[in-house]
């Protein structure tokens, strides 16, 4: 343990959990500073994580018929001011190309910040009949936000995400679409990122710019704070009308589309840090992880030993294995592995080859466990199973403990006076309620959950009566 | 083959060859045209090609230490300046930003033409001794130069690439990875793609701004007009000094790090199609192909057909392959699967299946084989990979057939007054031929390649002596 000191030391998250997550996303090597204000360096560890992300996520859109594609980067501001709630909503952060090829622009173009204008634009071009819908696309690809507080993953100037965006005949294929999407990004986050989340669906106040309605699925993080973690958008024929896409239906009859989009971005990577993470590093979920497992080598200068190690490494060709056979110390070596969340470390030194086994620790709980060479792959599959499914309980039970119950404004008050996290309680509908509950307690409506529960009768912030429970918190 | 009418045709390769690359990208659906001029979307048929050209070189890439990172788009003025040919060769085509958030920015920024600049203010910070070394990252994103002149896929203002930034301890090191870098994109598109490249090195005047030295590979299209495939550079220590990119070496002094960059665009989807394509449309390389097979049911109705083409479809579950059961003629099908460049088609109606056979027919060459359902699986495999040797082949004999020789100027202007392709031809080294050659023929140096022949002991145009056999022809 002495050898702790090797690896510098990072903030403790009970003592200062923002600058803890700094700390943890710098040593782990995950982003870096640049010379662009606001912008980040994805580097080699960070990114891999994102892949990791990507590749999974980009299957299970693929199973639902998704299909990618690309569109530009730019936005003439002509066609951004198409939708007045959209473009109201995006116009204060965007960036504007002025100048191109040493020529001032005539109509200038926006960076993008989201794509709903040009994916209109496009469909407009190629949907013409109902034999033309629906259209389920998604891209990858960054966008701009000219952020004024940036922190790496959470909030960026540029960042990485995904965008689907669709168009359908019906109102009602509209919606289905809209949820199917929300269902998909709860269920990744829960089995894939070990993250339980909740599932609603925001209020008129915090929906996306131009939409009908917006789904979210919010998570809560290690210091009780909420993150936006996916959203799903219904915009019903809104965009179709203001941009004009129209199709021929069975009868002959002019439509207008009905559309959605949805989407996820390197955030992500923001909340599994902050959900998994410890005073250690990183901690991530086996399915996440780029490398499962590091084996580490003890007095490797000992006849057998790296060869032993070798061996091991052959023999767990099934998993993503690295080997450390660099001349640092173990102890050194531990806390790199540790630092940077690798699920899996196994120890293996002459005593142990004697012995013919070696120790697999995990990450997540630090459980050592003697396995014999002959039942090292079996049992190796076994812990990394079990991992994954204990950090998502063991992240479900912190949420769990971390949520509360209001009736009324005093109970309200006084939890998040004292405490931080998920506070359930009833609403009136009213934004003038959810202005008040902002300005008094700087906390916002996380969104109105699909599991509906009664907590009172009536709106926590005014007695009248209440139309739905609403999950409040603070957030990222 | 009357059918073939109801795929509206499109313009012959002979008749105009440049209407036929448009005709063909449009009505296969790679791309379509925008509101943002000078950019293209990537349609679902296009980005799936790209998705599968990404992958297989991100695969090689990776096999050779390659590791990905993201680095942001925007690039400030300052440091875009700091190495003076890169700027002088780039800021004629670069997009700025010169607003945002409502705010007039104070450093403007470039949206990246490529990223030198910024991979080597990332190394900066990162690389301090030779422990660090060698950095080998890449990058998957787009970029934008403003273009005056744009086609899809081959010339458009903004485009998707990867590019790839190294830094190593010694010349000799980053020497090697430039060359290992360029055989990879060879080996890639020639054993992937079925496109043979000429491999070989860019003179002074072609080389790209900053590097010491370029390589390319370089392919000839279908109307013999020579295709830069991809590229690799080798910065020496240009930048190192530029940036001040500095590591203590094992003998503990202060040394500059030599670099590298290369790169490939979805410009290769331009040369798989006026290499392989022909007047029926698209021809895919098997390998390259999102789908590889396309079940066409005949006589779809009749009991049993559409039951027995499912069968198959399962049956060839290990390929890429999809079924036809629209309601489209099978003449109609047929021509939109040729147009899509799907490699074989097969056809099974009721006669077929009263013989216990179906109809495989190859794309390339249109040849049709009888096969049993019992051996279908296993022919399909060997048809496949026959297919792409033979279009690897066909694609190089008839780049040989398209290259010629020439002793002196007068053999040089005839060749090119009455053929388009590659002329090898000896040169004396000096800028002036080169721009003589540019002025009098519009054809470029290609490169000088690897293989050095000797077709006479003077330069084509000045009659000094020659130093190097270089290609020439006329350019994308």
């Amino acid at each position: 343990m002495a050898d702790k000191k090797m690896v510098e030391a990072i903030t403790s998250m009970e003592e200062d959990f923002a600058q803890w997550y700094t700390d943890v996303v710098k040593k782990a090597e995950l982003t870096d500073y640049t010379s662009v204000k606001g912008c980040m360096v994805i580097r080699p560890a960070g990114y891999a994580i994102w892949e990791r992300l990507r590749n999974e996520l980009d299957k299970r859109f693929k199973e639902t018929g998704v299909q990618n594609v690309y569109l530009p980067m730019f936005i003439p501001e002509s066609l951004l001011q198409k939708e007045k709630d959209h473009v109201e909503g995006f116009a204060p952060e965007v960036a504007w190309v002025t100048e191109g090829g040493q020529q001032p622009l005539t109509d200038r173009l926006c960076v993008r910040p989201t794509s709903e204008t040009l994916f209109c634009d496009y469909y407009k071009n190629t949907v013409h009949s109902y034999r033309d819908l629906p259209q389920v696309c998604n891209q990858w690809c960054s966008v701009v936000r000219w952020e004024k507080e940036t922190r790496p993953f959470l909030r960026s100037r540029e960042f990485l995400w995904q965008e689907g965006h669709t168009a359908h005949a019906t109102a009602e294929e509209a919606e289905a679409r809209t949820v199917q999407m929300l269902n998909v990004y709860a269920d990744f986050l829960e089995e894939f990122c070990a993250i339980p989340v909740i599932k609603g669906k925001k209020t008129e106040k915090e929906k996306f710019a131009g939409a009908e309605a917006t789904y979210t699925v919010e998570a809560l993080m290690h210091d009780g704070k909420a993150l936006q973690s996916g959203t799903s958008h219904n915009f019903g024929d809104g965009f179709a009308k203001a941009f004009g896409i129209q199709f021929t239906d069975q009868n002959n009859t002019l439509q207008y589309v009905h559309q959605t989009s949805w989407g996820v971005t390197t955030r992500l990577i923001g909340a599994i840090i902050m959900v998994h993470g410890d005073n250690s590093g990183l901690v991530l979920p086996p399915l996440v992880a780029p490398t499962q497992i590091m084996i580490i080598p003890i007095q490797q200068k000992k006849d057998g030993v790296l060869a032993k190690a070798a061996e091991l490494k052959d023999m767990l060709s099934d998993f993503r294995v690295k080997l450390d056979d660099t001349d640092k110390t173990p102890g050194w070596k531990f806390s790199e592995q540790e630092m940077r969340g690798i699920p899996l470390r196994i120890e293996v030194g002459p005593k142990d080859i004697e012995a013919g086994k070696c120790v697999v620790v995990r990450r997540d709980n630090g459980e050592k466990t003697d396995v014999p060479f002959a039942e090292l792959k079996e049992k190796v599959g076994e812990i990394l199973a079990q991992m994954q499914k204990d950090m998502l309980e063991r992240a479900r039970q912190r949420r769990d403990s971390q949520t509360y119950t209001a009736k009324n404004y005093e109970e309200f008050k006084q939890i998040f006076a004292e405490k931080t996290g998920f506070v359930k309680a009833m609403w009136c509908g009213d934004r003038e309620c959810e202005d008040k509950i902002k300005e008094d307690l700087a906390v916002t409506s996380r969104c109105m959950p699909n599991d509906q529960e009664k907590i009172s009768d009536v709106c926590v912030c005014c007695g009248k009566p209440a139309t739905k429970m609403v999950y409040w918190g603070k957030a990222y």
